[in-house]
Parts: structure tokens; sequence; C-alpha cells
């Protein structure tokens, strides 16, 4: 497990919540998918948009969302997301994102991404290779 | 003016309303994206997704947003929507957007939208062109 | 688990999908949570918006969301997902959502719902109590 | 008009964009909804979410929404949003939102909201009010 943690806080939008006043769950993976991008360009030092370029790959591909809910968060709460890099493989990485409201956890959730380049014989498809070396020193650093 | 109207009922979905229990409002222009390009697909025969290749275009990009909110539009409400293009220029046309719920007007939407390809002298902008005339016939039979 | 299958067709709108031109995977979560009310809708003869004073609870809150991504859909791809009740537990289900594109499995979601009342004690905490028999009873049928 | 005006720099989220690699056009109007309310909370020390009870209102409903868009947001950008408040009438308020990207204005936005009261005789429906003086004069000075 990498010993960096990537923080942020964002205050609950009012279009993220639902008629029952605390944030609609799928709002919850959009934070997500933010917080492993500032964390990979923290540990990475490249960001979103540059990172297909700088490793000659489609992206980082999710393969696996999940999450936990535990507390609500509300319409103008703080929550803090807490991100880190938990497992990495040969070919995948795990992420995990503990969202706290006050200190307390309201969501625990996990994503699972693959190094990925474009199939030679089928553009339609990616194909799963070695993550380099290099990041993953920087991903189990 | 067109004659001919596009029609499409929704039921408003939880994730799309806001802690007062009714669509937070840039719903509505989600949903009206749609509706323009079911409208196009009636009038022209073509889907949204084979459009650009269809005209040799890069699509017809929004270049004007508007609504009056009437009346709200709840949760769990069916509501219409009727769609047609209301004004043909040279190269841009207009798309208004009727929202009822149970026949009562609610939102009042209005769109303009511009043919465009992308700029031979720098790929990063689009310029606007003549609406083919064949076009232009159908958006104003 | 229950042998109901509910099933409903989607075709992927323009604004669910990224730069890559797929769905963004927080659009499944929201296409899961509609699901999953249809198929309540179907198995109990509630709407989603009637539901709370039916049983007199908060609702079924979300404790637990989960997706495997196997295959992207694009735009304009027609989808359909299939859900179902697979378990049932004293104060808590699970639904399972398989998403299909062109009879292919595309993303296999699930989810874990909770049976739960408003605390007497705080107003702001809900308390997970027992689902009703008859209830159960058409969940595992 | 005011002559406080709001700023605020967001970066453009991969989850914001379309397959175009911009903004999907309503995703500006959700920004634009906590410009809004940033604005207010600055002018008059009260959060969105203690506007209604500080001045018994159901909150600042939104009549009227509209924006040109004028050059496109990409992925990665980073915007500002420069908001104030342009006219102020008996019962309903301006705002207008200009959006930059890199210095140059990308959407023209404005909204009109009224000060507005659950209807005494119909808790379904909301009544316009006269905006309090003292309000008149923050949003005005």
């Amino acid at each position: 497990m990498a010993s960096y943690i990537h923080r942020r806080q964002l205050t609950v939008e009012w279009g993220q919540c639902d008629p029952a006043g605390i944030v609609f769950n799928p709002r919850f993976f959009e934070m997500f998918d933010v917080s492993t991008w500032l964390l990979i360009q923290a540990l990475l030092g490249v960001r979103q948009q540059d990172f297909p370029a700088a490793y000659d790959v489609v992206g980082a591909p999710l393969v696996d969302a999940r999450a936990n809910f535990l507390k609500p968060a509300r319409f103008g709460d703080t929550v803090e997301i807490a991100s880190r890099i938990t497992e990495v493989r040969r070919t995948s990485f795990d992420i995990e994102h503990r969202l706290t409201v006050g200190g307390e956890l309201a969501v625990d959730g996990g994503e699972t991404r693959v190094w990925a380049v474009r199939d030679a014989a089928d553009a339609d498809r990616i194909r799963a290779i070695a993550i380099p070396a290099a990041v993953v020193e920087r991903f189990t650093a």
C-alpha cells in the first residue's frame, strides 16, 4: 500500500443532492473519478489530459467500482476525500477513497483500474499490459 | 416555422430532482438536447451519431440556450416535451421545446444551433456554413 | 433468488458519454437506481414516490453499490438492463443489474438496500427494520 | 448594476465533457447555479442552506436561464466564472455569469430569480413578494 494520501475538500452542492436532501449516490463516483486523477497526478506528475500520451496508453480504464454508504452527506456539508493506492498488480491497481463528513467516515469507496492499450488487431478493443516499473515504484512508495 | 412537432414522454427520475423535490434546472437542458436530436432524426432520417458524416459537418453546435421555468416538474411526474424548429436562417436554426406537466406548460425552452465545419486554417475552431437547401426544405416543411 | 426479471432498453445519450465516447461510469449507477425502483414497482405494485407512505419507511436506502465494467457502452448504443432481486435478508436485500449491449454483458452491477425507518431518538439517523413478510414473499417468489 | 463581482476558478472535469471533448452545455448551468449562491452568500452573508430561514422564503427560484456559447471549454481547461447582479426589480433580480477560458469569454450566461414564498392558499404554489429593502441595498451597492 502506498503511503501517499491525496486529500481534498468539497462542499456538497444543491445539484448533487436528491429529494432526501442528501448526495445522490452516483455523484460520489463522479467525485472519486476526479480524486483518482488528482492522486495519479500527485504521484506521477502527469495530468489526466497528458496521461495517454505520456505512457502511450488509452488511459487507465475503470474495470470495477464499489462503495459502502455508511452515513449520508447532506447539502452544504464540507466533505473530505482521502484517496490512495492500496494495491498494485501486474496490469491493474486499486484505489481507495474514504469520504468523511466532520471526521466520520460516510462513504468507503474503491476502484480497480487497468493499464491498457488499444488492441492492434481490433481498434475497438483494449488490452491490459504490464504497468511500467517506474510507475509501480511511485504507486507503491 | 416547421409544422412537424416531435413529442416524447418522460417520467421525472429521483436523480433528476433536487432537495426541493423538483427537477434541477440543468436537467431540463439535458432533456432538450436529446429531444433536439430526436427531432432532427425524425425530420432528416439521420441519427445523431451519423449526422457529422452524413452532412460533412462537426455536428450542429449549440450557440444559445434559454428556458423559462413557469411551473415545477416534480419527482414522479410524467412530462411531455414537444419540440419543433421555429426558424431557419442561412447558417443557423432555432428549436423550441415546450415541456408540459398534466397538459400545463412548465418549461418553455429554446435553442439556437449552427451548421458548422472545422476551420481548415485552425482545427481548433469551427466555422458556420450555409445549411443545405434540402435540409432547409425539411426543416421548414 | 427471485425469478422475476425486470428488463428495459435505453439508448445511450450524448450527455451520458465522456470524451472517450463511452458512458461515463457514474451514469450506470444512475440507470441502476431507476431500474431498481421499476423492479420494486413491478414486484410490489407500489411506485417509488408512494413507497415511503405505503410501508411507513424512509425508503430503501442504498448501503452498497458495485459494478464490473466488462465492455464499454458507446454513444447511440441500445442497451438492455435486466434487474432482479438476488438475495433477501432480515433487514436488507440485494439487486443485480446486468447491462448488455448487443446481447453481450457490458456492466455487471449490484446494490444492497435496507428497509429503514427514521430513528425515534434521533431524527437525523435511520434504523434498519425487518422487511415485512408480505414483501419478502414477493421479493423471493 | 452591483459593483461586486464574485469570481471562482474551476478545472473542467472529464465527467463534465461530452464525446467532442468539450463541456456538455447543461454542466454550465450547474456551474452557474453554484456561482449564484456563492455570490448571494458574499453579498448577504447568508449561505444557501440558511437562506430560506433567514428571509422566510422558499429560496430564490429560477424563472429564467439563458446562455450564449461563444467558445468551447475543453477537458482540463481552467475556467473562471465572474458573476454579478445586473438588475434588481421589485420581486426579481438578474444575475450575469461570464465564463472565460484563458481570459477569453467562452460562455455568457444569465439567470432571473424571484423572491418567493409558499402560497398560503395553495401550498403547492409559490408567490413572488417584494425583495426586502436591505437586500436590494446589498444587491445594488
